[in-house]
């Protein structure tokens, strides 16, 4: 099986320079005996202008326009990528979403493929016909264009590559997958696989180097994911034997020395809510999330400590900074029902996590983050965990400190 | 029969502003009970970067890529009006080529439309839908988006009209149809009618308020054809009565008092080509035009004066202005089959035409027209004439003067 998808985002198509850039790396996988898809966003900045241009048109936000005006940015990519590989005697067409089809369900702006009719462009690409696609749309049930919502061109390509039974490698401004991020801890490392599952708690946790839908489907579909670097010289790239550039997100059994913790992760997106002295009443977490959970408000980490007298409660709970101002109002308007004393929000704390498989079966992984903490006088405000990662909330001016500490311990550091 | 189709170029959408008046036209149109159809170019500029990114992108045209590129400029107003039409409580969608479809042949990049499934727009409209719909572009045979060259707008608004049997009306920036140009010709009149014929002629001939083909296709389908400025305050235009704004291109007959000559027009995108002392013998016209029938450089006028021996002739013709080089490129090559001693190109002329149904029945008009330049003491190069035009190539120095005076001499002066 030699069918490939490759996918370049804005930043990697940003003017015809950086297009033709995209061309020499689509040629060197042709010239190596690949049959290749290539999916690609829009020029980087020209989605923010249709998307300006689409709200000042008008305040009433119709989503079946928006995506028509939005989804044109990378219709022109396609085609001028197609331009250019002709140009390079590459044999290449490019493809909307309508014309594949790509079929979607009826959520415009924000919708989920159900179906890729992939027969005709598989064809082609084996016939040695390179398929450029515009990514982020498909066509919805009422026959017009519906887009996937942004980063939706990952997404385009993971469906395309489960659809033609190919690779996919996702080509990006970074070159890979990092244990933690290197602009903070300088001995980050790069990894060489990391397994769907902790790519997905990475990429949740605000680690922007994939979209959290795609790695979704990349793992239902278990597609070979490979990330890398579109700025890499496209000649001299090394692509004989397994020595390819990228980190590789792929099952758990392909990993063979799977490492206990495989990285750490932050979000600063976080804003912390606090009551004090709530009554103590049954029923009281219902009148507390109940309207938070009809505002669409999605609460995180929630912490409850019950006070001496057992009549009061401290609550604390966690929500996206950009819900902050929003639950703090749902609460104020609630306060009659809840019946608290105090109410305050902040937005100066950071979720830190370590990630890794091997927890489900190494003892002592959390107790370490703990001590870790611990040691350096950092202040836990919140914890949670799942089977294959544990968060806790600090205070955000600890976010570096913490996240070279827990590096450093979980032994993850490169060498030097 | 209230269906209406309205039109609009790029100068009258070019940014979220005029696309509001555009919307304040429409508005003004379905509170007096008409069923709207509304054809948008792309906004003023748009069309021109993404040719040059299609240009920039490869050598090698691919017609069908520069369409998926270039037709996108249209997707996005469309999808722009739509939005400024909700927003101000009028039902609208907007419609791309392939959804409709719009059907055309498989000449991307200069498409004819052939076949529109009007039907469902069309329920729409009776419904009180406002449908929007991207201009200049189809859905070819291949299941691709193709456009219908430069100006097609013009093109897809009549070919809508005729399919919903509707009037239709072009918004330009102009506020209908002169006698003459207003900007040579002070004392030039606006047209309340004019025929498809004359206006074909006009268009033809470089007036460029209307696309040939659309005055073609109007003509052939009897579509009822009004031109009007998309600058007029949309809420003060008076729409009672007959006493719309503009210029209604119908046929003759239902033009009452029709004028002789109804306009001046001219071209200055005309080159001389002078061939001195050519041998004349059988054949030679061939040898001369054969060439540059195969180079595809159309020949219109064509002078020929026999010398006195009636052995050498001298052969005057003319080309469009951007064909002149190769023209001559042309005749130098053929220069040993050809046989003649000198080769002179020239960009200093110009084509001045009288335009009118009424010559068919009037003598004299040709007259009038020789004349009135002889008493200006104006030099006719050359002459051609249809049944409702006389063309004259004169010395471009003199267009003005020979515009004035012409337009004084048919009475078509404005009253003062």
């Amino acid at each position: 099986m030699n069918r490939l998808v490759m996918k370049f985002g804005g930043t990697s198509v940003a003017d015809l320079e950086r297009i033709r850039n995209v061309a020499r790396h689509v040629k060197r996988e042709v010239d190596a005996g690949n049959k290749v898809a290539v999916v690609v966003s829009a020029m980087a900045g020209q989605t923010d202008q249709l998307v300006a241009w689409a709200k000042e048109a008008s305040a009433i936000h119709d989503a079946r326009e928006y995506d028509a005006v939005v989804a044109t940015g990378e219709q022109v990519t396609s085609g001028l990528l197609a331009l250019v590989l002709q140009g390079m005697d590459i044999s290449a067409r490019s493809w909307l979403g309508w014309q594949i089809p790509i079929r979607t369900d009826a959520v415009h702006g924000a919708a989920r493929i159900v179906d890729i009719e992939a027969e005709e462009i598989g064809g082609r690409m084996d016939d040695g016909q390179v398929a450029v696609i515009a990514g982020f749309q498909g066509l919805g049930p009422d026959n017009r264009v519906a887009t996937l919502g942004r980063g939706g061109s990952d997404t385009s390509a993971v469906a395309l590559a489960a659809a033609l039974d190919a690779r996919c490698h996702i080509y990006t401004d970074v070159d890979g997958v990092y244990t933690t991020d290197p602009r903070i801890v300088s001995k980050a490392r790069k990894l060489e696989r990391i397994s769907y599952e902790e790519m997905l708690e990475m990429a949740s946790l605000g680690a922007k180097v994939l979209q959290t839908r795609s790695v979704e489907a990349a793992m239902i579909h278990r597609v070979p994911l490979r990330v890398r670097s579109s700025f890499d010289d496209p000649e001299t790239v090394d692509v004989s034997g397994n020595n390819i550039p990228g980190t590789l997100v792929c099952d758990e059994d392909e990993i063979v020395e799977q490492e206990v913790v495989s990285g750490i992760a932050y979000s600063r997106n976080e804003a912390k809510v606090t009551l004090a002295r709530v009554r103590d009443k049954p029923g009281v977490s219902a009148r507390i999330f109940g309207p938070l959970s009809e505002s669409e408000i999605n609460v995180d980490m929630i912490v409850q400590n019950v006070s001496g007298d057992g009549k009061y409660t401290d609550l604390t709970f966690t929500v996206s900074e950009n819900d902050l101002e929003r639950a703090l109002k749902v609460i104020e308007e609630a306060k009659d029902e809840i019946e608290y004393e105090d109410l305050t929000g902040s937005t100066e704390v950071v979720k830190v996590s370590v990630i890794g498989i091997g927890m489900r079966s190494h003892a002592g992984v959390a107790a370490k983050m703990f001590r870790t903490l611990a040691d350096r006088n950092i202040n836990i405000q919140a914890i949670t965990t799942s089977e294959i990662k544990i968060s806790v909330l600090i205070d955000s001016a600890y976010t570096e400190l913490a996240l070279r500490s827990l590096h450093t311990a979980y032994g993850l550091d490169a060498e030097t």
